[in-house]
Parts: structure tokens; sequence; C-alpha cells
């Protein structure tokens, strides 16, 4: 079948119902819950060493996101958009006494039993996970500030995969308990107030329908994201199991 | 005379007193508080249309600042150096019940007649200061680190500047008080915490030579924005008081 580009500065918009549909419908279709690697983490048919090369890996795109909002703020000449937006780096950072989710993870990996400065290093994880990562880090610097901001929206989608990960993990692998799990249970109250904002600041942003589209295009693009960490873990830790040079190697 | 320029990269690297001496000396040669537009403004010498268009100006410094500070955050893969750094940014844009030095700044273009949202628009400041300004945002995103953060050590110079302005302007104007004087009162005690953290941050991270002479080279840059705003503003309107195209025009 033919790729057929369509030209939308023509397009009516649609509307704000739609809109929002079109943007939960990339979810449906991409988001990662659906792949391969996710089924096998929550179905607990993963071993020790698979579920910690995904932890490794994941470390370096949570320490992504805190850079990636900064880099957003760094674009914004609205001091209440940027004054809304700074609770993000607080959440993963944390602030004062509070460790941040950051940290939380720190604990899942503990658990799993890396170093923290092997992890924080990011030396040991897979080169196409830092690729994808830096790719989001750079989209919200590059593109208009609505479709960056339409990027965070694959939030929308979190709280259902935390919830189904949360139950899977604790149910399946011994190595995990309530602590260790910290990080997800508290994603469960900041992915919705986080995707809220974001959702009602893009649809009232995006006015004309080329705008809509590269909104649902950033979602897209954040599904790939999130899509290809999956399958360069997958491609590495199950099937065929070929591990690049310099990444992690289970004893 | 000709310009020398030298190849440290085979030079000893400056003791750390020599090296802090060698950046202190960059503000006794050339920090803005030699400018003749601030000799002017803080000798009560200026009329206050001047004095607005100092402020209108100067807001887009104000503003480029949480902007910056966020553009570095951005590039700290170091979870405790974005901990530190942070709290810059809550000091510009307030968080939650504190409004922010921003908002102080307001109460200043205020008390000058201005509406704010010509003021946060931007469009009446002169174009040399927002180049000056958004360089600065380019300078912490392009170079390394450490020279990033040297870039931020005028504030080892701003107290002075500070007190002498708000006695200067108290004493000598009579559309200033102490109301309107707070962003710099609140300077006071902010920018020597800033400039004490990012002083020990550079004196142990800039290690050869070379790091070294570009972190001198980083406050002389930062000069250099800091100057270029009063130049500008200087010849647009004191001396020969040429206004740009688009910029404000005193009625």
């Amino acid at each position: 079948m033919n790729q057929v580009v369509t030209d939308w500065r023509d397009a009516a918009p649609l509307s704000k119902a739609d809109f929002e549909a079109a943007i939960r419908n990339v979810g449906v279709e991409r988001y990662h819950d659906k792949h391969e690697f996710h089924k096998l983490l929550h179905g607990g048919k993963l071993q020790k060493h698979q579920v910690a090369a995904w932890a490794l890996n994941r470390y370096c795109y949570q320490e992504a996101v805190p850079r990636k909002d900064a880099a957003f703020m760094s674009r914004v000449h609205d001091r209440e958009l940027r004054r809304e937006w700074i609770h993000r780096i607080h959440d993963h950072d944390g602030l004062g006494e509070e460790a941040g989710g950051i940290e939380r993870w720190l604990v899942l990996t503990d658990a799993l039993g890396f170093p923290r400065d092997y992890v924080t290093s990011r030396r040991g994880a897979l080169p196409a996970t830092k690729f994808a990562v830096e790719a989001y880090v750079r989209f919200v610097v590059e593109q208009p500030l609505v479709v960056a901001v339409a990027s965070s929206l694959t939030e929308l989608f979190a709280p259902s995969i935390h919830r189904e990960r949360i139950v899977g993990m604790l149910e399946s692998y011994d190595f995990v308990d309530d602590h260790v799990m910290a990080y997800f249970k508290r994603r469960l109250s900041q992915a919705p107030r986080d995707s809220e904002f974001a959702l009602g600041y893009v649809l009232e942003n995006a006015r004309t329908r080329e705008e809509q589209e590269a909104c649902v295009a950033a979602v897209r693009f954040k599904c790939d994201v999130l899509w290809a960490q999956l399958d360069a873990l997958h491609h590495a830790y199950v099937t065929p199991g070929l591990i690049p040079p310099g990444a992690w190697r289970p004893e």
C-alpha cells in the first residue's frame, strides 16, 4: 500500500473531542504495554537478570526525564507555565527532604544487585536506550512548544501499565516487594495530575489541524521512544539474546 | 599592539588562589558597575523615562535567567547538581506562594508606568538587549558544564552594585521606594549563596590551565552580556539618543 502524506494546512481543525480521541487512540495502537517484553515482565516470565537489564536501561529514561523537562522550560517565556512545569522536575529529582523518583528507581536497581555508581554512569546501558531517550530530550528543544507538551501525553496511558506492573511483578518475582515498587506507586498519583494539565494545554493551544496532527504525531513519536527501548532489551536479553559490545552482561 | 593568542594546553594549572584571583580580576576590569549608564543611574542623573527604559530592557535579562538555568540543568546528569541548581529557578520564578524575583521586577516596571503585558511581551525592548541575553542562554547549552557554571560568576560582583543601586536610587528618584527596590534587597542574600556554590564548583572542576582560562573567559563573556545591554540603552536613551525602530519611545 502506498504511504499517503497528507497536507493538513487546508483541513478544518478537529473538534476538541475528536482531537482528544485521536491522541488517546495512539495509546491503543502503540503504547509499550503492547510490547512482548512487557508481557513477559508483567506475566512473571522473565528471569531475574532480564528484569535487571530492564531496570538498568530504564534508569536512563528516568534520568533523562528531568533534563527533558528542564530543556522544555528553557524555551518557555510564560512564567506561569514554568511554575506549573517545574514540579515535574521536583517529582523526579526530589526537592529538599523529598528524595524523588530517581532515588526510588535506584532502590529497584539496588534490589537487582547493581552498584549505584554503575547504574548512574549509564555505561552498561544499551546504546539504543541512550539514543532513544536523548532523542526525546532533543524533541522538546526543537519542536513547537505545544508539540513538545504533547510528547508528554503518553502519561495518559501510564497508570494502567503501572497498576498492571505492580500487581504482576509483586506476584511473580521474589526479588520484588512493596518497597522496591515504590516508584510505580508514586507515579499512580503523579502521572494523572501531569497528563491532565498537559492534555488541557494541548487541546487549548493546538488550534489548526496542522498543529493538532503534529501533536498526535508527537504522541506517536513518544510511543516510539518507549517501544524502541523494549525492542533493544528484547533483542539483547531475550531473543536472540545478542548483547552489543560494552553493554551489561549477566554473570 | 599585536593580539597574542596563547595556547594553554601545555601550561601548568593555576593554584586555586590564583585562579580565583583571575576570576575576581575580571570584575575589577569590566563588570558593568563601571559603565557610564550605571554611574548616571546610581548617581540620580537620569530622567524617569531613562530609568524606565532600563527597567523595561533589564526585564528581558531577568526573564532569561531562569530559562538559562533550565537550559543548564537540561545538560546535567548529576542529580545532586540539579537539586542544588534548581533553587535558582525558584528564586526567579517563585515556588508555590512565593512569587519570585521576576514578580518583584514587575513591581518596578509597574512603578515606572508600564502595563505588565507590554513588559512581558518584550516587544518594546531593544533588539541588542534580546540578542545579548539569548547569547547567554545559548552559552550555557554549548559550553562545557564547568564553563557554563563559570558564566554565572558575575554574581560575585553583584552585591556591591546592588547595595550602591539601592542607596543611590532611593536617594535620587522620587518614583522609587523600598517596595520598588524589593528585587535588589532580596538579591543581596540570594546572590552570595549562589556565587559561593558556583565558585567552589569551578575551582574544584576546572583542573587544567585550558579549562581554567575558559572559565575566566566565561566571566568576561558574561560581563560583555551585561555591558552590551547598557551600551544599547545608553545609545538609545542617553547619548546620542537614537532609538531603533520598534523599541519603546517615551511620550
